[in-house]
């Protein structure tokens, strides 16, 4: 057994949620997870359908874009994932969709507003949208100048990796992350909703004021603060 | 077998049509069954997928919050279902959910306009959203207070809860309840179709006019009234 | 076995294919066939669960709206649906629904514009929604009267109810009709199909054109005409 | 066995994909799948729901529009597949639907905008919305004169195609098309999403601007151009 089976276990599992979760058409997204320790990560080969997947099909990769292993190319979107996982250190597991009302923020070059407690159980801000690259980051190393965009977007606004784990890439797409694969998924399914939820928002009343910072608080540390009280 | 039994089977049992009718994301609801002789509820706990629910895992809590059986915590929304038991007392079940059109009503702070049959056959008024909390409330005894709040907004325009089974929480998200677990699931789809059919109307036709008083009247006593004709 | 049993089964598997083809919520539909040579017509029963249902339940109905066999209540619709086939004679069947997107329509009290070909392959015509009723219509005899809703609107915009097969009923819900319930079910789901694309097609262009002369006549006739080749 | 055996799979095949993807109401579409050797396509019998279908049923059909082979009257549209494969050579599977988003797009007689990733990953330009026919070609010979606005609209705007695979004939749906089956329905599937995206896109930002330039051709290349490097 290859000493890279728990995560290529781990990033199959977590790329079939996938289309169950209706994230993806075709083969439009892919889950990478790492191992620290061994500081590489499996990720899902490029093009593949999901229903052609196995475990052993995942493409082992280090933090530095370089194969390790596999017979397979691996995802275009690779040395983003690879970029993510070096300067980000306590990342487990990346997502990349094309879910739909994510990547029309994505699109429409918006952040996307926090209007309700769906939204502040996960997070206290606005999901930032990356503005879209210069020219000369998309004609040099597209993939790897990506991964810095997303780094570059959240250091600017001084936002944690570890709180707010997701992002929309002007006129691409959503990322989402997180300690593992199930919760990086997680993050990507939370994020299409809240995307549908705030476009729906925006339609009832294009007025709808941003949710208030009480609420904001109060739904983030029932889940996430020091005396939390969500889950077992 | 516990003397809860019959309640934490039906508290399963009700839980486990959410997402059968598309009404919930991963966890993101919950629905709590009451025995008023026993003076108790049974709630699903916080955070457990639904595929991994037994009516064995149902927790057991009384009028006044306190968990009076059962191995995990309860729904972190339990103390609002408790307040809602114990002022309104004709009420049998509660469910609360995060459905996608319903909550876009309630993070645009709307209440839903009454414009068909359809909502005409389940409630005479518009669906009332509560507005959000004071920082005080939220910063106080959150969930307790949610259950006040929605008690509240129905004294102010002087609603029945017996007539109106439905509300949505402003920023928040709906809830709706009845005489038993179906009855209120069964409000709670309901209220996230009429949700989605008031959206719709509207983009259509900004201008749409509320249903004329005569329509609300007779859909509403064909169904409800003394003589009512509609079911077996 | 019945004399009935033909059009029970006839009026069980209509009214099958409703949830089938995501057009009711819970029981918010209803779909009679009928037998001309018997004067009667089968008719699911009011309120019970499509999957409770079984051919034995259809009630037998005259075309005055009195129950001629059955031990359950016939749907509230019932008298509706006599008036219609009393009044039109080459009437097989008819469905009602409160299918989303032409409940939206009837809510918002909006003929559907004919925007395109799938429109014009079925109608040369705006899919007509009928006012909503007097406040004397709706307090005297109310189903009865809305079938004469219909009814008149028809005459008043002199439209061939052979040819024009489905209508909105302001604020309420869409009818259709055809000559045996396959084909009443198959206008009620194309009737729901072509408002959901006249709502859309209105977002993406609000000034969109209604289909030109040319183009309906011509998909009508290709499909209905003389030399019609569609199909087998 | 036949020497259309190949092709009659190929096109069954290609025609049940239809419904599984969400791309048609009942018989609102059809695919057919050529043999440039022999000079002929297989398309879907006229009017024939996608349940009764088998591979023996496609019928044969020549360049010039002709039946070689089969028992069942072609799909209405078989002259418009005709022309496509007798002007464009290289074709290898036409599609053709009445989907959603893409019909609404046609209704509404619009380009579809570029407005992202997903759309440049297939085409560098807006999605062609060919005008509504003239009134002499619609009362002419009105499927064959569909194939030649397809047609004009592409050398009227210099578009290979080769390159963009996909069309909206304005007022009636989309046609899509690929060197097989598989890659034709692909396509047809991609313009149902990327109509979609663009739909929510511009109601989330009325002013959201077009994809750069440089976007546009990186995502093409890096999946068409000569050093592509996406899939296998």
């Amino acid at each position: 057994m290859s000493k890279y089976q728990h995560i290529q276990d781990a990033c199959y599992k977590a790329n079939m949620q996938l289309p169950e979760l209706n994230l993806v058409l075709f083969t439009f997204g892919n889950v990478s997870v790492a191992d620290r320790a061994l500081g590489v990560f499996a990720i899902k080969p490029s093009g593949v359908p999901y229903k052609d997947l196995t475990p052993e099909k995942m493409v082992i990769v280090d933090f530095d874009g370089n194969i390790i292993s596999g017979d397979l190319r691996p995802s275009s979107d690779t040395k983003t994932h690879a970029v993510l996982y070096k300067v980000w250190d306590k990342i487990g597991a990346i997502v990349h969709t094309h879910s739909t009302y994510a990547t029309a923020w994505a699109q429409a070059q918006r952040d996307i507003p926090i209007f309700g407690t769906t939204h502040a159980d996960h997070n206290t801000v606005d999901i930032p949208c990356a503005p879209p690259m210069s020219d000369d980051m998309i004609k040099g190393n597209y993939e790897y100048e990506t991964g810095y965009q997303i780094i570059n977007c959240f250091r600017e606004r001084k936002l944690s990796y570890e709180e707010v784990e997701m992002i929309l890439v002007g006129n691409h797409a959503p990322f989402a992350w997180g300690k593992n694969g199930d919760k990086a998924v997680y993050n990507a399914a939370v994020l299409e909703e809240v995307a549908r939820m705030a476009y729906l928002t925006e339609q009832i009343n294009p007025k709808a004021p941003r949710l208030k910072d009480a609420l904001i608080e109060k739904h983030w540390q029932r889940k996430h603060g020091k005396d939390a009280y969500y889950g077992q």
